[in-house]
């Protein structure tokens, strides 16, 4: 059918469904009128850029005005930011795998009772590129964990549920396909890790805290590069999952 | 000394040291002078409500102005907002671990180099009570995880590490003596549960997923109520084990 799939029994009972941090809720809006006809989705961690991503799109599809005064759709929260563009959101998820989760819950709801069909999700997003040129776009076919795993280990109540985390190949060559009319970005398809720390996790020597020698973080990172880790950031693990647990086709090219 | 301790012997080798999220760095700024007289520092999720309380501070401590026009000290990045009044420091930290966990190895390293002395931290997030009155400030004794154990997992490269989580006790009593000046807050000492999820890790009903019965989730806040646990958030285990590590007292108060 091309919807969502929201995977909860207990929604349907609900007489109201709060969508707390975006600000938004079945009851105060109109769901279907305001997002029914969204296709595409983009994510990123930086409201400012998901604005500037907007502003671009709006220009991109000649929509009409400059584009230069949209909205946030989610202006009574500072959580975070929305914006659309025709047929496309753009939202913020700020940084790290919870950020990036509740705002994804809450994002699947909206598109589930706004009735969108046939949504695209991708992450947009900043990470650290692994053997690879400088301002390359990495399109990933796989998140993996910081031991090169292709999962994502959920904590539910106190179980862990382990996920799997491969996004769609068919959009992942689709969007490779489409990067070769923009000549200026090398663009790959490669493995991404996710993290959940920036310093530490990511062996940067210039933390508050670093137990490891140089040469110790660059044997880790060497081991990432042969398991076929092309960048590095802290949301993909969960994103990839509930993608796929809901039915969104998603990938991330940060 | 009462200096902040930097647990990082690459860190001095550095000719630069760029706080990169909060826009900040040790050429580009004169970090003793910007922040050398900061006592204490208030971290809370929200970056509208860290303007607000540093608004509200700068009245309470009677400085010049109305102190409605106070700058974004981050203003050049919008991951986080720091403002001041005073010897006090107000800074968001966004939501969830990896998130407060960028910005706290990022302000140690701020309140070093600026040499600061006797710092205080105090998390003034919010959370979601458990078996006690609504709008309950709880001061944290010891951040646990969702096995209610006090301790925080840190991957370091692919090696987990496991670090304490007790904050400072004499703080939490001064705290505690502090509040019966203000009666409209019930206040208590408690443990406080942090998770790395909102809707399935905290036993919520209301995800895009969910999986468990109403029971099994009343039966998991009660087994964590049993444990000591007087409120549930997402940031506190990492908030203490950074404290402890780096000679910070520390609280959590939400």
């Amino acid at each position: 059918s091309g919807l969502v799939h929201i995977k909860n029994p207990h929604l349907e009972a609900m007489e109201e469904d709060v969508l707390y941090h975006l600000d938004l809720g079945t009851r105060t809006h109109n769901l279907p009128a305001m997002f029914g006809d969204i296709k595409f989705v983009c994510v990123g961690g930086s409201p400012n850029r998901m604005r500037a991503f907007a502003q671009f799109m709006h220009k991109e599809l000649g929509l009409p005005g400059d584009g230069e005064d949209l909205a946030d759709i989610c202006a009574g929260t500072d959580r975070y930011a929305m914006y659309r563009a025709g047929p496309v959101l753009s939202i913020s998820h700020g940084m790290g795998i919870p950020s990036i989760s509740i705002m994804l819950h809450e994002l699947i709801k909206l598109l589930h009772h706004a009735k969108c069909r046939d949504v695209t999700i991708i992450r947009i997003g900043t990470s650290g590129g692994l053997g690879i040129e400088a301002g390359s776009v990495v399109i990933t076919d796989t998140a993996v964990d910081s031991s090169f795993k292709p999962q994502f280990e959920q904590v539910v109540l106190d179980d862990v549920v382990v996920r799997s985390t491969e996004l769609d190949k068919d959009l992942a060559e689709e969007l490779l396909s489409c990067s070769k009319e923009v000549p200026d970005f090398p663009t790959l398809i490669g493995h991404t890790m996710c993290t959940y720390d920036f310093y530490e996790g990511q062996g940067r020597l210039d933390g508050a805290l670093c137990s490891f020698s140089s040469e110790k973080k660059l044997k880790y990172l060497k081991r990432a590069y042969n398991a076929g880790v092309r960048n590095i950031e802290m949301e993909s693990t969960v994103f990839a999952a509930l993608c796929r647990l809901c039915g969104l086709r998603g990938e991330s090219s940060c």
